[in-house]
């Protein structure tokens, strides 16, 4: 193994920056893990974790290394059941004393038996290979419980700073576990992650299956599944690919997200110019901005060329990546709005199996799709402290039988669990001509996480438990919109008239004659209802019912959230700096302690850009250091109370000393 | 909703104790979730989730309550392109001055127009509703806002305390996500969860493709998706399964396990009759014992009687459940040594998809049943406080490209995440004839949590990389065999010394009959050289490097584990007491003081047998305390070294007053 602790020289922020970066070194046996590998790697993550510094891991092995001992292959004998023909096979191993009496003390267990010669024979019960030179480094279970310690290590150090791998060369089982384990993956395209190799599972089946590693683990299998994050060409893309991830990334653990000084070439202050139609679009349109038809520059959402995709070729209906909002990282959900289709590779081993296509249509969440969004919440969360935009825009789940039986549930409850835990903050906004609609909301609302979340909606957005042909259809029907049309046509209401005074055939040709009107009228009023059902779900009612906290509009959401997304960046680091400080101050009261700290200098609390200059502008360690004091003074009191009675003065004294 | 705390008073231990029980209440619009009934079941929620008692869930609702404003239906008037051919269409829906004006402010959101005669109109922008009675306890967003609570408080709830939800009728949206955030599900069999119902999919894919409720969230999707951990037939099996698997929870969140006293009835001082073959069987009957063809009473591991098996239908290679040792209740996992078929379901929304039976091969872990042991552990883990026994017995992970696709990597990564968080003792036991190899064995090793996991194996186990047939290709090849075949080969030494005197024809006579000789001998040798491998794998192996903490009998393995399980299930319990009084003893430190205060008592700490007798005696409240005040004295001097010197004295004299 290698190991480096770096110092990056970046031209952007942050100037100077450390690493730990961790790789295989491919001269000693293609890089397998033994258990010295096992702990120097143990040891260089663990430095990573303990100082909260990114943790890079530059995969190329072979897996836990094998061996035998190689010593005892020149002298055990075998004890044949019949010397005059093997082909009756062998009772058991053995050495000869003198043999035996040669190895180091622990190198075999045996038991002793005499021989038909009356020799002494040592039977081998297990071969240890204690001291000898072949088993240095490992040749079997000690090399698991190696590949054992670094898989657990490396599943902590997910949780406890930034890990990405880069599959340089293939990975072969620990080491495919240990990509998957730190979750994040840049995959190069001719490196496999794989647990058993082709060649081993042809024998297993019996017949030549497989012809590469590349069908086991290629980027054509880790992509499409959301192993991989990433896909590069070659190593120099690889080293750009990591390079650009990690300006995404804060220095180390408890550090903010590096905001850049804003670039002057894409100015917070501009309208978003691309806008979302009624119609199926591509959504990175409105994150990237798009050269539209007639070749004009349609700036989209985010700073220009700092948006990157990740999962790009997993769980298509969703899209998820990072980008710069005036220069401040953000994590990034948005929704397909149109159909696409996902390709289920045929099982080699299985020749009845085919390719197979599955449409998935688009605004709708699928397992893959929602396992895709409880994921990248989880790798914005961790390590990367992203403040996160949700462009919410789903119609629901998808809950016919195939998804059903694949796992929706547990997967699109993934999604709350992942906001439940999510520690920075995230900005709900349903975009322009989108919407959000039942099982959908329900994941997303800023009620399962009230400290993190808020939620907006563009002014043509929509939101509500069904669509409204379908409330129509249970709380609207056709006896009440024939009411409706008793009350407003005015065809119907002189017929009304009429009828009511008529008699016999005159009545009953009336009452036809209604008849048909109705059923004329009926499309006509059910599209009425519908209209009444869809001005229940309009941003007035979600502001009113304080279900969203604003309604921006599309044009000028850039600018709106550039302000409140920093200010809320800034606000939520001090809020974490003083909670550290305090214990036993919640979120709340840290905020509502800010916002009488800004009131007494005179600061408009509701203005988000004169917020962001005053948080700028305060020193987050003095204010920490201001509210210390008086919590270490109650709390030592506090303590001091819990003592026995007895042991008060001595202690008294004690601190007299000090 | 409805909501009890309930005190169950049961035969069997523990006498009295309290339960949070939440349900539905069908008799209000089916039991559909409004603003009320969420804030009501939130608050339930969170009393049991402080107190950490269990949380039962008895779910039957028809999802999000849905709504128009109806006192708004009589009122609107519509404005049609052409008012004699509505035909056309209409602009917009709007209300008359004096009907606007009878409203309760905020019901509506509105801009004036002039109309064509020049009188008001109050055109609607959006309806609110606000002060309407049909909007009371909510009619759209705001219940949607309602289900997000509900549904972040579950989240909340699985991870802090017992949650467990019995589905007796139909649960439909935010219903069936509340009992996947839950986690545990007992499903009755007419009881189906479903996002969407049958009727509306058949409206969205225009044709009548399902037939019923059950097609999409019945027990024949739940079980084999592993949504649903239990089925029963009515709600008095239900009630009766409830009642079972609260036997194996802790009173509340804090306790430890309740162990019963053994029964007498099956004591743990007794062999474990069944004794697992080389052939495939069903660990079942090792887990709960079996009567043999001959009708011998075979006992298991376990308590006679004890054994229930949970998420039966899903993942089948891998056997959960819990049981109970000598009372002392426990987490199962067991690995299933039969090939298994697993059906996935045709697609009714795809004429050309059909039912497919995959072929999965045993002790093997496949993406389901890697799923499947997590979920296990995690459920284990979380409110139930359960010591985990593993009857490890894998071969591996199956790597061909079906179940690389399917997300091996990610699920069987899964079971590592959830030994890492593991907060009880854990105990990987390599049953008679079983085997652990390579990427199974990592995922396992007590590296992974090495203060909570142990291992063992009996002396009949294999433990290796590869299997001996692999590992003999890569380091035991043709060429070696043939020198180890001179070395042994009484009639090949004959010859090998004839060769180098002979010259000529005679040489090449020679070297063809030794040629014969070794082509004879390859497959004898192979079989050596497998056997000398596997020498390799052996228990002794594995306990001289220190892999496994022993090598246990199979037969004698029932009275070991008993008295081992009970040791640390009552240590550590009294290491986690002691941990919360003191924050600074990390649980090494715990575990010498423990052994120190045992040692002097006299006690062995060696013997499991004599450490839970002194720990049964012991006062865990006065353990604890006689640690505190010395904890308490550091801690008050280490926080009052960090008081600023000016604050210092003024402080002590507020505590001289104490």
């Amino acid at each position: 193994m290698l190991a480096w602790k770096l110092t990056l020289k970046t031209p952007e922020y942050p100037a100077g920056r450390e690493l730990i970066l961790i790789a295989n070194d491919v001269t000693f046996q293609a890089g397998s893990f033994g258990v010295k590998e096992d702990q120097f790697f143990q040891k260089a993550s663990e430095l990573a974790r303990v100082r909260g510094l990114p943790r890079i891991y530059v995969s190329c092995n072979s897996g836990a290394r094998v061996g035998l001992v190689e010593e005892l292959k020149p002298l055990y004998k075998v004890q044949w059941i019949d010397a005059a023909d093997c082909g009756k096979g062998f009772e058991y191993l053995y050495l000869l004393k003198a043999d035996y009496e040669k190895l180091p003390p622990g190198s075999v267990e045996v038991h002793k038996i005499a021989g038909p010669s009356g020799e002494e024979r040592f039977v081998l019960d297990a071969i240890i290979g204690e001291g000898m030179k072949s088993t240095k480094g490992g040749i079997g279970v000690e090399n698991l419980q190696g590949s054992g310690l670094i898989a657990g290590e490396t599943s902590r150090a997910y949780q406890d700073t930034f890990t990405l791998s880069y599959i340089t060369g293939r990975s072969v089982g620990i080491g495919a576990y240990l990509n998957r384990l730190g979750q994040r993956n840049i995959q190069m395209v001719s490196s496999p992650m794989i647990l058993t190799g082709y060649a081993a599972l042809n024998k297993l089946l019996g017949k030549n299956v497989y012809q590469s590693q590349d069908q086991l683990g290629g980027p054509q299998i880790m992509v499409p599944n959301g192993v991989t994050h990433q896909v590069v060409r070659d190593d120099q893309e690889g080293m750009a690919a990591i390079l650009d991830w990690l300006s995404f990334v804060p220095k180390d653990i408890s550090a903010p997200v590096p905001i850049c000084q804003p670039s002057g070439v894409d100015p917070w202050d501009r309208d978003v110019d691309f806008e979302p139609s009624q119609l199926p679009y591509d959504p990175r349109d409105f994150l990237r901005g798009v050269i539209d038809h007639e070749g004009n520059r349609m700036r989209g959402f985010f700073d220009a060329g700092s948006w990157v995709e990740y999962l790009e070729g997993w769980g298509r209906t969703v899209i998820t990546g990072r980008a710069r909002l005036g220069g401040i990282p953000m994590g990034v959900i948005a929704v397909e709005t149109r159909s696409v289709d996902r390709l289920v590779p045929a099982d080699p081993s299985n020749p009845e199996s085919c390719e197979v296509k599955e449409s998935m249509g688009g605004k709708v969440w699928f397992p893959d799709s929602a396992f895709k969004t409880a994921q990248a919440l989880k790798d914005f969360n961790r390590g990367e402290n992203l403040p996160v935009i949700i462009f919410a825009n789903w119609r629901g789940f998808s809950g016919g039988t195939r998804d059903m039986y694949n796992e929706i549930l547990k997967f699109g409850a993934m999604i709350v669990d992942a906001l439940v835990e999510y520690k920075h903050p995230i900005f709900i906004y349903i975009p322009k001509h989108g919407e959000l609609r039942g099982g959908a909301w329900v994941v997303i609302d800023p009620a399962i996480n009230p400290e993190k979340m808020e939620m907006y909606a563009d002014l043509e957005a929509r939101g509500g438990i069904l669509e409204p042909p379908g409330i129509v259809e249970v709380k609207y029907r056709a006896p009440q919109q024939v009411e409706a049309m008793h009350r407003i046509d005015e065809k119907l209401k002189q017929l009304d008239a009429k009828v009511s005074g008529a008699q016999g055939a005159e009545k009953q040709g009336l009452e036809a004659e209604i008849k048909a009107r109705e059923k004329q009228l009926l499309p006509l009023y059910t599209s009425v209802a519908t209209t009444f059902a869809d001005l229940h779900d309009r941003a007035g009612r979600m502001k009113a019912k304080g279900v969203i906290r604003d309604s921006i509009s599309w044009k000028n959401s850039r600018r709106y959230f550039y302000w409140r997304v920093k200010r809320r960046v800034l606000q939520d680091y001090l809020i974490s700096r003083l909670q550290k400080v305090d214990l036993t101050l919640s979120h709340k009261d840290s905020e509502a302690l800010i916002n009488k700290w800004a009131a007494d200098a005179n600061v408009d609390i509701q203005s988000d850009m004169k917020m962001v200059a005053w948080l700028e502008s305060q020193n987050v360690e003095a204010r920490a250091e201001s509210i210390r004091t008086s919590f270490l003074k109650t709390h030592i009191k506090e303590l001091f109370e819990q003592l026995p009675a007895a042991e008060r003065s001595g202690l008294l004294s004690s601190l007299q000393g000090k």
